[in-house]
């Protein structure tokens, strides 16, 4: 008896005391056409190695400012299993009303954890994990095909499963060639460069994700996570997008991409102040630019301008406006109408070695 | 010889060096007819009793987002004067060709600095700090206000002039009565209720600043400050909005002014999620706040809500979402068109005692 | 077969990364003839109604620099039974060979969950969890007296309990005086006045802490705690100072526990310049403070000195040297040989509304 | 009359609000035989082209925690000279009395200011400033020589001098040959690696300086400076040491110097775990190393142990304990004595692309 009144007591306190969280935001910018959903496809839980219960998964996400995220519980490696019993659905069950109430897509998913080849995948949007739990790896990867899902390869970069290099295997091309591989995992708990050189050469859909076990620790001021170019932020704009390769990777400073996609969310970023700069030889002239996003971008003149001097590194500190001074170096620059500044941006990759270059275009006349 | 190169040489690293520089943004929005100007009116330099160039107020104002400053270095007390010998207008002519190329309105500006009564006084706006220096007091007041100068007590609270009691004495009467008075400084180190409640009492503007002397120390993320809403980001702006009395008081994570500036400035912070709540006896249904603004604001519930329970505190922290829970507790709720809840705001004041109330409404059906 | 190879290869990875953690420290000092032990007596897990597994305690734990924890899972409350499936010592067994590895002392307790009276009561240094849940809550505590435990009264101004009063019931007097209640959690949450003023009234050992239910989420830079005053930092050497009522709790910037302990720690983390003042009538004299403990010493000037002025407030920043200024007001001063200066510790806290009071001095001749 | 009242509050107010101020500890150790001083030899202020006063220079070193500066204002260059008028002692004889009463060495300075060669060069420990005022270039080192200065070549990688090269000329020679250049700046705004070379090759004292302008602006939690290992905390003792060559540079998470000061500076920050470890064959053993100093030490492994793996990787985070795990591989580990472990410290620098690499000896029976 005194345990439902305690029950009832209980209730009425923990929605006095949920009910005024708040919630990070994440400030990358939408770009033309698609909505940046904040995403991370891979985690686990009590119900496989994690130690965390799902609903925390849902809390940090929201907390964090997350707008999508993906349970992988491992299908074939449980070290809980004496004390949690239960099968390989229930963290997504268990996590998923809270999701619905925190408004935070909850992607259904799961790990199959096998020795290399092929190592790891996870199959994201699938509808019964139950049925991955198969002898044969590929009869289980062709059931996630099969129930719709998105399939990536997780950390190729592994040392424990491949301790002196990072090779593609046939297994992997057969996936690839089969439809049971759509992703790779570029980015978990460090870049893994041949990953990311596969995706490029492949087309391959680049994911970053953290893999926690543990209670998420976010560093850097935010954790590893894919962005998602979606035409709606909703699990079907989800898939439509990772299927179209429309993902980027976000980490520390650092964003991983598509030219196509890291363009415009550059200047997105930005508000360029627009009055014609009037540069004339032997004078300074300063533009301001305001850069709202959470990225500090680290800028690196490509080429000298033509008829003027311009700053040769370039920070533009995030949440801060910075001021961008030209130096006129010729008479010429007095009758220019357009002066274009070439900037490599050094903490905006586009390939293993290889960054994006903007083109700022300031007004003179 | 050497020195015409060194020169050269110098002029060139500064440009350098000096082109890429970053402006922090202070998130405190625009209402609705005016500008919110973030603005410091009290500071010395080297040219009174400070420790700094007047080029240095000028730098440390654009870093960290102000719109208008004035140095206001004391008329009649230099004791820098065996080493720094200029009149009291040089540390306006020096700091204004900066306060130019970097935008910072450059309010020309000097205290009159007298033992109580009076005690200190800052004339604004003036157009010559020389002529402020006579024998006697008053002479030096009217002198300003000839001016056109907006003239402001300083700092009523402080203990040197007044150690036992803040008083209001005949002289400030006159002042006040002959147009010689037209603001008080509330915030100067520290809150100062007497200036408060006067203010309120006879329509005073309020005005709040650091009174820097050595280099400006940050803390608690911004200065004290006072904002000013014109109607235009220019001196004819700023000079208006003053003496109408459209100030208000920022200081750690308090703003200090009348209701009719606070609660528009309050609701222009927030973004409040517009779906209709439709909440039910025994339902929790939650909206979403976006606060964009710097400040957390801390809310208290003034009253109950009728047929639902809302939280009793609420912190809608800066550059977050906050997640509102409200608790149907009777059945008449259903019916309800729109639920308001009533909070009061612990970091808004409006005087000694007083804290701006809001009301949220929100759409239920 | 598979599996085998991956058990080997997720050994010898974790043996890699969880090579080289790093613990904070928490500097608060020992005092004369006991170690200040750090420590946590009240945590829930998934075994209950907490979100984390037993070893997520011990890793935060040692993270944060603790020195003991108790795992407190409700007996009577176990939400997550469908799924999680075990004995009330599980998540003891669980977390205790971590705490072996990690040199963390691990109390086996449980929490008795009845409603009020007498509300809910921890069980430390038990034996056997599984004996504790009995019918009657005076058998359930009978049982912990019996397995020698230290009891204490979790929370006595736990709302949910208690909306309107915070009383202490008859139920609680019969508990106090069978040797079935030994301590009061004065901190849980927020200082509850009532639990600190009965505390003092009646000796009772005092308590903070966590309560914790989810991840641990450290704010104000550590989690509020409790320090025992030990003799040794051993599972004995806990029980015997808790017995003996040697505790205080450190929350945000905060201390609260008897003189005769706090006065002690407070000397123990300064180092006071030891020389000579001189100081003279009309002169000013500096002595340097150290700090080397976490906390913000804020001092208020309880009387002025006897010949000498000394600062009326005063912070003893945490980890700096700050200079005290003493000036000489009398000619006697001269012939002092020991300036006494008297300061109330403002965030020392002794009882409800009173603070500890320290006294030092300083030579003078 | 009134100005002398006010003079007499001025006094009292600055006495009461100056008598608590705070001074960071830089938790940098000493090493056998000598005291570690921070100490920071190139600054300016009004006096030449520098934007603060003075006492400013001495407010900033005590707030953080440095023990020795010196003011070195500009010869031959100062812009201010029509507000500002005085002789080139003036700065130093402003500051001497605040360094006095804040315990701070004040080491009387000036930079001699010229084209390249011999671009410009700082005389420390001179006795009159103003004879350095002289045409020739040598004439004014050799008078600096003659008071008996300690003369250091200020910033040699200067863009501005030495736009596309950095050349050792023959006039560099000439002043290292004839004692009229002891030291060289290696660090200034940023490494100098052709000047960390040369100080190595000839053995020249490194210094690392700010060159401060303006009010110093801390970044990464200290200002760069450079570490003398003085036998005593005086005028006297920093001379030794420097003409000694007995110096260290520390800039954000890097010391760079000779190896027979960077080790025992390394050892002396560390405290280890004395108990023997007892390793035997695929067993694992935890030492603990705690890191008492500032900076995060950062290891990477030389060598396989022998019959031992250790981390590869591994942080010694300030003022933390880090745990280092050790894992048998081969029987013989059991019969071994002592354990040693070989790391490359990646910030602590000893030449240019050379690390520092420490021995830990571990009791392992």
């Amino acid at each position: 008896m005194f345990l439902r009144k305690f029950l009832t007591l209980v209730f009425v306190v923990t929605v006095l005391l949920g009910n005024a969280q708040s919630r990070k935001i994440i400030n990358i910018p939408d770009i033309e056409g698609y909505q940046t959903l904040k995403c991370d496809f891979h985690m686990h839980t009590v119900f496989s190695d994690g130690t965390v219960w799902p609903t925390v998964r849902i809390d940090e996400a929201w907390k964090e400012g997350l707008d999508a995220i993906s349970i992988t519980d491992h299908i074939e490696y449980r070290p809980h299993s004496i004390d949690v019993v239960a099968d390989h659905n229930r963290s997504y069950e268990l996590a998923e009303p809270l999701s619905k109430q925190k408004d935070i897509l909850l992607v259904h998913g799961a790990e199959i954890t096998r020795s290399m080849p092929p190592g790891h995948l996870n199959a994201l949007f699938i509808t019964n994990a139950n049925l991955l739990e198969r002898d044969d790896v590929n009869d289980a990867i062709k059931e996630a095909r099969d129930q719709g899902a998105f399939i990536m390869w997780n950390h190729p970069c592994w040392k424990a499963q491949q301790p002196d290099t990072t090779l593609w295997w046939d297994e992997h091309s057969y996936l690839f060639e089969n439809n049971m591989m759509h992703g790779i995992e570029v980015f978990n708990w460090g870049l893994c460069p041949e990953a990311l050189a596969w995706a490029n050469e492949k087309n391959l859909t680049i994911i970053g994700s953290t893999d926690v076990h543990g209670p998420m620790n976010v560093k850097n001021g935010h954790r590893p996570m894919t962005l998602v170019f979606a035409k709606s932020r909703t699990e079907g704009g989800l898939k439509e997008a990772m299927f179209s390769g429309r993902t980027a990777i976000y980490f520390e400073n650092t964003l991983v991409g598509k030219s196509a996609l890291l363009e415009p969310l550059f200047f997105a970023s930005l508000e360029i102040e627009e009055k014609p700069l009037k540069l004339r030889n032997e004078l300074d002239k300063t533009v301001s630019i305001r850069n709202n996003s959470d990225l500090d971008y680290e800028l690196e003149l490509v080429q000298p301008g033509v008829g003027f001097d311009a700053p040769t590194k370039v920070t533009l500190k995030a949440q801060h406006v910075t001021s961008l001074t030209l130096s006129g170096n010729s008479d010429e620059i007095g009758n220019t109408r357009k002066l274009n500044v070439y900037y490599r941006v050094k903490n905006m990759l586009t390939d293993v070695n290889e960054n994006l270059v903007v083109t700022f275009t300031f007004r003179n006349n």
